[in-house]
């Protein structure tokens, strides 16, 4: 790691130093860790009070930021920024040595099946593999273990991480992205109960993900039955997340953690999953929707719409039901005690010769 | 693909014609996709209503929506089968060329430990190792980067799909299919607290999983302590499932995507677990039990039962229970409205001299 | 399998013959599986019943149980010992010859890039890969498809299982033992909107993982954002477990199946989370903290705690309002009735002339 001047640092993110310009700078790290010597950054309002207890040498600030940041720690050097966590990445690429080149070739510890379409520039580690008339685009990285299956087709500047594998036929648009173990065009779960036997439905269709797509680790998604399973582009899908068969993803949607999508199931633009959110198989979701963490979601939802919990249900009537369920106990008393009163009522209603029995209404006017 | 007409699909599915059979058909789609020229199916009741709609120049029914079609599609030509969806897929393999050959052979780029017998007529991708005193049995395929290792045996006709690992000693019966990435024979997860660390339990157990089951992908299926994790003849198990060491799944079990079954449970026959379960460990799961998504199961279930909900109860009163929780805003304001009159009525009653407190009854009596 | 008497078994686990120490013994198995001609064990008082039912020919046995035991079966030979289990573990690996011999050396099949560090007495695997400036300590395993990308450090003595993936710059302990399908050091989940797609925020940080850890099959443990993700000495983890980017796991825990932590969470020392528990982005657990399965935690939570249910809260309260919710029904119906009570009373006050409604008091007073 190569020290520079707070000055430098400035001119390389194109920012403004507000205070001493001159202090070394040696590592760009984030508030929680850094040290003297370190750079440090401020994106958020929230966190901005943590410059307080940090003994970094300088940070990077947005503009609103700055008469904030002066207030909590008034001797720190600034760098005044459009972005500071863009720029913090800068710096820490630059401070850091930046990245290591990227190798490129086929290298002969891998396999490509004499049929496949391989294009330039493309990065094909040992133990790699590539099926029957696959193609790889320009630009694409197979790490060690990534297994491209026959008639597949992988597009521009995409990385199959390590251990990866696409079944035969899956397609990628350009740019996706697809983290360890993850496995895409696996047959869907689809069985009819013959004679007391499970008989598969043959999955003879593939799945087709979009431009810019990041898929996480050790996910599954399944090809479809008849059709394409899709993933609209730009859409972002964390680790161990399982999309089943005939799924249609739209664009840009956001699926967390361990979420699982049974079969046939489409959601709109903008779709936020929370961590493990269960949706049942043939659900449809609107554009915008947001679904909670663990919700499990069995009826198509309208888009906009924000729901939670298990059965799921809007948001503001689930917090509400959650604090109804919290104070349970508490309505259980209380329930106890009016049927104790009650039922001293009826007794006494009784010995005054009056029913509160209300079906007798009739017969108690007349007594009365 | 090859064009043909309605009359040779007729031949080919041995059905029979209702309308003109000398249209052209050059694919087999399903009914939400197909367009002119395209056969479709309607396996289902509740689909034929989706043919109003579908530009598809033909379609695959069963004798009893024959006549439902008819009033929907009148001029539509019909194919009429036993089975549409198996015609359905008959035809469109017919139509799309057929299935590729097999590939063949024990690939040079593979490892064959020396001890290893492998069977006839199988196919050992790139990449695939197998272990000492391994076997393989005639038909089976490892697809490239799976690994068989020591002492396992995997039965005929079997399928390891890219990167399944069987470690040592599993064995696998016949037609047994498993998806990529799945791992099968982990150590159990069990430990003993010994002094302030702790320490593992050997898992010298195996894995035993009989004819005709097919496992998903990037499912774990843990060896046994001291004796074998089981899985009966004819289970399905879908995507991202664990079973936990010393497991006994049944016979023609469905597990659907992300259940997690803990150590030392047992299923019985013809189970289904819908998506994300979780079962306790050491649970016995009678035949035919049936548990609904996301439920947890933390007891023993009688045969037959249907489950809901975590913790998991009999899917009627879970459903009664669910009902009741959305309602609980409207209780929770009746239950204030009734404290709020029987306030005012003990105050009344105080005023009359008469006390609502259930103790003082004999006193009250007496009063009266 | 050698067949030994009881005798040589009492001398081989230095343990205390009660009864026939000539009787033969053949194998070693646990008490629901064991026959004739078998030792087993009994571990805990739970299981001593068993011994009631169980043809096996002795029993290694407690201290305590002793007594209980010879209650049970009286006639049972027994071999009393500090330790049944681990007795049980040293004679069956006797009985069944003892562990095979471990391969040593580095498969001519195995990739290691030139800049690598191998230490002594490895075993690096057919298609296992070792990428540049990687460093493997001594008496470390890969199996077959393990990768270990640049800049990694392996501990000694560590194995890591077929399949497994480290990513660039993860740092392992020593005797750390990860199964198959494990990937550690996979880009964690960030992104910011920006004019209406997700832009990904470098993923520059690191893994830590210290010594003793075990990490069951197909994981994910992503990498920090600009730290390092952590997981501390002792802590083991199950199956398909998701640990979010710049998680700090404390020391000692055990985390069971399909748990996932969202980014940026703290745990104590001897935390458990049992299965499939969610814990929500930048939630802190203290030490010895327990939570139950499938729990949903979305706050801090102090040391010593116990909670269930999703939200979660402690386990007492938890267990008290699952009751609750299960008499539901019973508590509606019973609202029922003392509104209809309530209504008849209102009516009957309001013959009387006598208002019930809170508000006018006063004017009550007044008529009354």
């Amino acid at each position: 790691m190569a020290s520079t001047t707070l000055e430098q640092i400035a001119s390389i993110v194109n920012g403004r130093i507000v205070g001493n310009g001159t202090v070394s700078i040696a590592d760009a790290r984030p508030v929680e860790i850094a040290g003297p010597g370190d750079i440090t950054f401020i994106a958020d309002d929230r966190v901005a009070r943590a410059l307080r207890a940090c003994p970094a040498s300088a940070a990077l600030v947005g503009p609103h930021f700055r008469t904030r940041a002066q207030v909590i720690a008034p001797d720190l050097p600034l760098v005044e920024v459009e972005d500071p966590l863009d720029a913090f990445v800068k710096v820490r690429t630059h401070l850091r040595g930046g990245e290591p080149p990227r190798w490129v070739g086929i290298h002969p510890k891998a396999y490509i099946a004499a049929t496949a379409k391989i294009g330039r520039n493309v990065a094909i580690h040992p133990f790699a593999y590539v099926g029957e008339y696959a193609e790889i685009g320009d630009g694409s990285t197979l790490f060690p273990g990534a297994v491209v299956q026959s008639h597949c087709v992988v597009g521009k500047d995409c990385v199959l991480h390590a251990n990866v594998v696409l079944y035969d036929e899956t397609s990628l648009g350009d740019r996706v992205e697809v983290h360890s173990g993850t496995v895409i065009g696996s047959d869907g779960f689809g069985y009819r109960l013959k004679e007391g036997r499970h008989v598969k439905i043959p999955q003879t269709g593939t799945v087709e993900i979009a431009d810019d797509v990041e898929i996480g680790a050790n996910c599954t998604i399944d090809r479809g039955t008849f059709e394409a399973t899709t993933i609209g582009e730009g859409s972002k899908i964390d680790n161990l997340v399982m999309i089943g068969h005939n799924n249609q993803i739209g664009q840009h949607n956001m699926i967390c953690g361990q979420v699982g999508l049974a079969g046939s199931c489409k959601t709109g633009d903008y779709v936020v999953l929370a961590g493990q959110v269960g949706v049942k198989d043939h659900t449809e979701i609107g554009d915008k929707v947001i679904i909670g963490a663990q919700a499990g979601v069995h009826r198509n939802v309208p888009s906009g719409q924000q729901l939670l919990g298990s059965p799921a249900m809007p948001i503001r009537e689930q917090r509400r039901i959650f604090q109804m369920i919290a104070r349970l106990p508490e309505m259980h008393q209380q329930v106890r005690e009016l049927v104790a009163a009650m039922e001293r009522i009826k007794i006494l209603a009784a010995q005054a010769g009056v029913s509160l029995a209300p079906m007798e209404s009739n017969t108690l006017e007349e007594t009365s």
